[in-house]
């Protein structure tokens, strides 16, 4: 099952307030309410709201973040919808895997759908900042869907998730504080922070770092971290820059101390 | 399977130019075709041109009928979309069972989606036209969806009935003449004949005769005849109307030979 109250739905680069409007309707429409705008191409939100009938309280509680990343910061996992298939070696998934992942990870704490801007979609480098990313299956006539429409089909098989009782094996209770998954902004300053280790390290090549930074990246994620796994990792980072010389910021506390239970 | 050849779109009393070309983007992006407006309570069709990014070739082939019997007449099955769950003791269909019928009785010839207008949906009477109907579950915070967005969740869940394998049992030739299924334009003028009959036979209450007369038409709706077998069901009421002297229109034929393989 999905909580609808764990799904965030992000539109990156937003240009047309109409889709704005549409997007929120049908937001209203299956039970979800959280929507982050992250560098929307429109502020002309007052615009938006002739489509977003009786969604007024979608567009009244909507965030907007400056990227991705920080649209996605609170988040545990997160799903990027394109067109393209295969994106360096990282296969799509279909629309109902898609859905049923978000509904799975929504266990470990909230879960992100992310809709390209109309004029370009999301390029390899956003998607990277996605778990995953999947494609809606369409006709070589016309394969560019409407924002909107794309929405209204994932958001209809989310909500179909979300139906759906949960499996025997997902935890009754709210999640205990030790197995919230680590939040993806936690994952995003671990992996800036082993970009500065290793490049002053030499592991990294200064003129190329990403595409091996991003493998390293990417198979923490694979690992679904607790966010006090995250947080370990990043102080040690910290405190291996430190070590190193490095001095880029000093690390605000030392490790937290291993006992079970505790916030690090 | 079901052949995108084989799906019709009905728009019934669509009023917006936006609607028209979203609806005909996603019929693109889809790779359906095939689109009708029944009463269209617009005509502005080249307003649509704007939504209807890369699909003037649904515009183009679009076709007008003057009323919801006319843009089914051709069609051997239909389910309209609906928000009530329960109309005079039927029961909506989920999307996905609709899906798969509209794919099922794709084999018998062409089916039809049925998406009523945008200000009041499709009355019951409208629904009575349709062989089936469907509810696309929603939130109670708003219902109502957007009409071009509920196509796109529709369609959707038809490409995939389209891309699965055509089951065993589903004949690989062309369906043979005599198993085409009876058209609904068929069907409707036999219900017009039997209407008369029992009305001049004083078997239905002039005052209220549509709801007997519509279980008499659903039951043989779900009979699945074949177009033989409504032209011959049609061609006797129009002998029995005659042989009791109402005398409104002479039968244009006498009753077709019994014989194999021939067209009624």
């Amino acid at each position: 099952m999905l909580p609808a109250v764990n799904l965030t739905v992000v539109l990156h680069q937003t240009r047309s307030p109409d889709n704005l409007g549409a997007v929120a309707r049908v937001m209203a429409n299956f039970g979800f309410s959280r929507l982050v705008l992250s560098d929307p191409a429109t502020y002309a939100f007052r615009a938006a709201e002739r489509l977003a009938v009786k969604s007024d309280s979608v567009l009244d509680a909507m965030a907007v973040a400056q990227n991705l990343p920080e649209a996605l910061k609170d988040c545990v996992y997160a799903v990027g919808t394109t067109s393209r298939t295969q994106i360096e070696g990282r296969t799509a998934l279909t629309p109902e895997e898609a859905a049923a992942r978000l509904a799975d990870q929504s266990r470990r704490g909230r879960v992100a759908l992310v809709m390209g801007g109309e004029q370009r979609g999301l390029s390899n480098e956003e998607l990277a900042f996605c778990t995953d990313f999947l494609v809606i299956p369409t006709s070589d006539v016309q394969p560019s869907m409407n924002l909107a429409q794309a929405t209204a089909v994932l958001l209809y098989l989310c909500s179909r998730e979300g139906r759906k009782p949960a499996e025997a094996v997902a935890p009754v209770a709210p999640v205990a504080s030790e197995q919230q998954g680590a939040k993806m902004g936690t994952v995003r300053a671990l992996g800036e922070r082993m970009r500065q280790v290793m490049l002053e390290a030499q592991f990294l090549n200064p003129q190329a770092p990403d595409h091996i930074l991003m493998e390293l990246e990417r198979s923490l994620l694979r690992a679904e971290l607790t966010q006090r796994e995250a947080e370990l990792w990043l102080t040690a980072f910290k405190h291996v820059g430190r070590a190193m010389g490095g001095g880029k910021g000093t690390p605000g506390k030392g490790a937290p101390s291993p006992g079970p239970g505790q916030d690090g």
